[in-house]
């Protein structure tokens, strides 16, 4: 890890700081923004409070105040930057079972697709990658508010493999699609990717792992 | 991209550093070890060619003189990294049709698996996540070393993309199971994992891509 900025003076609960002019309705929603930006511009390691205080036109202490640690306010970014993908279960549940590898395909991939989605996507896997605690705070969001759900509308012997599975199959076209750029697949028609790719995953959300 | 170190004088071609007492038949070696441990600790944004040539024990310039400039520094180091994923060709030819996608998903995981072959994979990742010009140089590897040779061993309509996606779905397995480490993915028994992604490999990798 690089040396971090120095953390704020510590959370005070129930002090709201109403001493500090930048506070106000619109001061949280000014700090997410700034911290959102900082997070994808600087990456999680390098990110600092001060900077999103700065960005935000805050003191650091309300940003501490509003958010906690660093952790919690990437937790808080991520989950505003991920929120495309999180329409992912409700796409799962809104159709019938024989066109679900199809919809959940075509859904994700039509994220990534986007660059408005795709790169605020794409900064949070290159925190992930590059740091622990990042990947944590990824790692359960994505296990809460995605994979869990969607498992719970599986009829699989193993419904959370099974969910996770399929999401690492389009993880895995995106990767290769929009990080690495690997020809064919980069410029490939999303229509002819997402043919070949939905019976696969129709079969992570419908089929039992059964060997072979 | 972060400050790199000042490049150091243009390539003499044809000019071997004799002066040098450090240059010698081992020099090269201790210049590809060091310049590996330099691009998996820093990444490829932060990592020096002055920092390798202090690591090798030589002056800056051999580096420059065996290697060229750092993108051509990276070429050689993630190629001997990736070494042992480039055994993929081979093993989707040994053998028969039937077992192609439970060969190509048992040793591909099987690399990731391992820590000693995992731990520069993931460094190679991390660079090319990172960095656009570290990406091209492993996309370049990827595609002539890996995804043009296997898919000159497939009999599908279009072997490129079939190989990628296949690649792709192992590719995302690696990165929700060991690096964004997602539960019950990340614990799971790797024989029930290669059982339920293998069948998925192998229509990539031995059907055509008909819709539905």
């Amino acid at each position: 890890m690089t040396a971090a900025a120095p953390e704020p003076a510590p959370r005070k609960r129930g002090r709201p700081a109403r001493t500090d002019p930048a506070a106000g309705p619109g001061a949280r929603e000014r700090i997410l923004t700034a911290a959102r930006a900082e997070f994808a511009g600087r990456g999680y390691d390098k990110a600092s409070i001060r900077a999103i205080a700065r960005g935000a036109g805050v003191d650091p202490a309300l940003v501490h105040h509003y958010f906690g640690p660093k952790e919690q306010i990437f937790a808080a970014a991520i989950e505003t930057d991920f929120a495309p993908a999180l329409r992912a279960p409700a796409v799962v549940r809104d159709g019938g079972p024989e066109a679900l590898g199809e919809r959940l395909t075509r859904f994700i991939l039509g994220v990534w697709e986007d660059p408005a989605t795709r790169e605020p996507l794409l900064a949070i896997v290159r925190s992930a990658v590059a740091n622990e605690t990042a990947a944590a705070v990824f790692r359960d969001l994505v296990t809460r508010r995605l994979m869990a759900r969607v498992a719970d509308e599986l009829d699989t012997p193993d419904p959370r493999l099974s969910s996770e599975l399929a999401a690492a199959h389009l993880v895995g076209v995106a990767m290769l699609r929009h990080v690495i750029k690997v020809e064919p697949l980069a410029s490939a028609d999303i229509e002819q990717v997402i043919a070949m790719v939905a019976p696969a995953v129709q079969r992570h959300l419908t089929a039992p792992g059964a060997p072979g």
